[in-house]
């Protein structure tokens, strides 16, 4: 089997159960800390999981001497491997009840691998996960059940060069299992870059981001990598296939948009050719204070209505902007930021504040051309919050978010509905105050994305159950609202139940036929999309 | 059987053999006049042809009698259907020969109606040619071969109503059958427009555009009707189903993107909500002069990714814009408009034609808020362009279009092998000079979608045998520079060579399974998409 040494030599070390870097994560004194905020909670973090102190059954099969080299049944990788990084997966590894551990990982180095480790699992009945970042938060890589003789967690992250580029049609031909920074990395000496940022960014891959139809860095237009795609790469069971590299085509049904989004159900993406852009010389960038939430939704109504196209258009509520410390008195905020490689964008800037404005939006004096505090603030404590978040799990509360997308004329009750029901059911659930709070991630002429955190004190010892049942009703409450069951955290395991009830019946139907045409055995992330 | 006088009594009758109008059409004089200009044509235009000149056969079924009442067989209603309208339909309707006559022809009031159309088909083995305005120009609309007992032609155009329109998330629910100019009148009192705006806009429904991926008004961004689809209804043999009326959603793989573009191969397309605009306020055009076509392409390359997103921005080469009458001096002829409901638009075209003078354009003295009087004639030429195309037809003259998109990259050299490749196979084929001439009508930050025009002397007599020897010589430069069997014109019959070398194997597999899930009696327009 392949020597794991090479991987654990990285200077930086990846955290097991929780996520991102370990290094990054709150010491005790910290989560401490956090958990003093809120009633409810542990009086001392549980200690960080040690994989030692799992108990690791030996791998169910072995692969055959092909591919052994592209193998490895070594308990830190295999426990690495074995769920995504949501609350409740990070919940689980700390009280040392993980989701099945795969028996082996592999890492292939270039479809012919990908292929061959398909053909020898559908012949044993392994079931296979592709892998990348392992950030998804939908229980998108993990195995339930037991219908598999055993499961292979297929790594895609040793594929991960940009292969070609093609400066004039600004476009790459780029392998999926590179992670965000590399991916930069290699584009940035063509003055090239695919600017897709999102809060993962350090930890998931192309692969993942085309697999789970991703939201990345814009607010406006583009929201996700399906718009970035020229051309997919796809290995299946049945047969590997590349789409063509065209910039459009209306040849039939889009053969892209299929696997977009399949999640690993049909086939692995191994590469795909990327739409890129010249980096931005041009930013302008400010924030507006509302004293009115409505107020605040109808501005941004009208800005995404307007044409303008900001690249960021996000709105925080009170409540999630006091928790990003972008703003502490109450008011709901607004960050707006243009971008553009080839021409001035401040007259866009100011167009975009004239409507703010016009609904009862102060824009902050502080606006220029790098952004100003409140906009700084909102960044950090972007990237920051996850960490928070596994530091308050450590101290047994309840803190979790969720995202959907609605029309514009559905959005006010639908937000209000998911604050009222869904904290009424935590404080119920944990007999402790909840907050639940609410920002527009992604804005539409016809609507906007928004995204929930909920944060309570726990029921420790509960806390899977707890949060489950919150999910619950919150999928409930995005039903009855005609909001979608996810906008761009995909499907995984944990969405099931809303997926199901909103999936069309005959696209259902088509799915399932074509998940028995490409993967005939059923091999392939069991459980994702269809049964 | 239904009356169909009420479709006669219309004050201005549509063409059952050719483009649009019948009153629209050229008179034996014009069509003379117009053979005149190319040689190899004929003496005296083929005499317009008559139904009653057809042989038509009796029906080969008959509905039952709880359907009746939806079905016509009058001929001149089974002769309208029998094909679409491209320069090898006409012919074929010139030549008296056309394809296959439907034996039926349904007009279906509403979903139940097309479910019990459906399931009657099922039963007997008729094949179901799903029709919207009938503009197919690649066979979508008739039937070939003699797999199935009779054709029905199902005729959407009775479900032609806007049942709702919500103007706050600016969006309607529309059904399918609905022409371009009703579709439009419906909305216009609320203020709003799809601008939706393709060259059959009235002669083409809702669900035709929506089911053969139909290219629009804009030449940038939201290029394909695609775009503006928020939830489709689907009608199938096996089930009806509608997607969620949402702004975005990254719920597993889009449901509607399997359906735009099935052709009527995978279910029929009902009804859909769509996004709407408010009407444009704010417009600026101009034209362009450039005395080098290449120069032009980098100067439209350097438009289309400088992010400014002009509404119209087509290039015409030296002899597109001839014979559209926009310029007459050997130059090439760039159309650059914007428009905006919501801020002005003038500071971006002046930075767009920044761009082109940069690139050695010469922008026209009377660009301005209206355009001016090269912009004019391009339009008028557009709109015209179909009826004189049948009036060469009438004269034995080889005249048609095809339309692609490749790369910037590959773009100059596909061009050059087009003119070169397709000019030659035209004079051979012909004996005859022979022109082609090339504009872009789409353009993307990564590439654009050129579309030709061939235009010859004919071989009368044999003017589908020529035109089907052009086409695959199209087909091959086409596949050999890696440029799409076609950027908006869909696949139908016509283009199947192409689409089945061009379409990856593992898609190809999924669309046949869902092809059988959804369509298990194979009644659905067969022959298109797959087999």
């Amino acid at each position: 089997m392949a020597d794991t040494a090479a991987a654990s030599r990285t200077a930086r070390a990846r955290s097991w159960w929780g996520w991102g870097w370990a290094d990054e994560h709150p010491d005790d004194a910290a989560c401490a800390a956090l958990g003093a905020l809120l009633p409810g909670t542990l009086a001392r973090p549980l200690p960080v999981p040690r994989v030692a102190d799992l108990r690791i059954a030996r791998p169910a099969v072995e692969p055959p001497p092909s591919l052994a080299h592209l193998v490895t049944d070594d308990p830190e990788a295999r426990a690495a491997h074995a769920m995504g990084k949501a609350y409740r997966d990070v919940i689980r590894a700390l009280r040392g009840r993980p989701g099945r551990i795969p028996d082996l990982v592999a890492r292939p180095a270039d479809d012919q691998d990908v292929a061959d480790l398909l053909e020898w699992a559908g012949g044993r009945g392994v079931a296979v996960i592709p892998y990348g970042g392992g950030s998804s938060v939908t229980g998108g890589v993990e195995y339930r059940g037991d219908a598999h003789r055993a499961v292979l967690s297929l790594d895609l992250t040793t594929m991960d060069r940009v292969w070609e580029v093609d400066p004039e049609s600004r476009a790459a031909r780029i392998q999926a299992g590179v992670l965000g920074p590399p991916l930069e990395n290699q584009l940035r000496p063509h003055g090239l870059t695919l600017r897709h940022f999102p809060q993962s960014f350090e930890f998931s891959t192309l692969g993942g981001w085309l697999a789970t139809r991703a939201g990345g860095h814009y607010a406006t237009v583009h929201t996700h990598i399906d718009d970035f795609v020229q051309s997919l790469r796809v290995v299946t069971p049945a047969g590997a296939g590349t789409s063509w590299q065209v910039p459009a085509s209306g040849a039939g049904p889009s053969p892209d948009r299929l696997f977009l989004g399949s999640e690993g159900a049909l086939g692995v993406i191994t590469e795909a050719w990327m739409r890129l852009q010249e980096r931005p010389h041009h930013r302008a960038s400010a924030s507006v204070r509302f004293a009115d939430f409505g107020a605040a939704l109808r501005a941004v109504r009208a800005i995404a209505q307007s044409g303008l196209s900001p690249a960021n258009c996000r709105l925080l509520d009170p409540g999630e902007a006091a928790l990003s410390g972008a703003a502490r008195d109450g008011s709901s905020l607004l960050v707006l930021g243009f971008e553009s490689a080839a021409v001035p964008v401040d007259a866009a800037l100011a167009q975009a504040l004239d409507l703010a404005r016009a609904h009862g939006g102060t824009p902050s004096s502080g606006a220029g051309p790098r952004g100003d505090e409140a906009v700084d603030a909102w960044r950090a404590a972007f990237l920051r919050m996850p960490y928070l978040r596994d530091g308050l799990a450590r101290m047994g509360a309840v803190v979790e978010t969720f995202e959907t997308a609605a029309t514009w004329t559905r959005l006010p009750a639908l937000i209000d509905a998911v604050r009222a029901e869904v904290g009424a059911a935590a404080r119920a659930a944990t007999g402790h105050p909840a907050t639940v709070n609410c920002r527009l991630t992604h804005v539409y002429p016809d609507g906007a994305a928004p995204y929930f955190t909920v944060l309570a004190g726990g029921r420790p010892g509960d806390e899977v159950a707890v949060w489950d049942h919150l999910k619950d009703v919150a999928t409930d409450v995005l039903h009855r609202h005609h909001a979608t069951i996810t906008h761009h955290h995909a499907v995984g395991r944990d969405h099931r139940p809303g997926y199901d009830r909103q999936r069309p019946e005959p696209f259902a139907l088509a799915l399932r036929a074509a998940k028995t045409a490409l993967d005939p055995q059923g091999i392939l992330n069991p459980g994702v999309l269809v049964d």
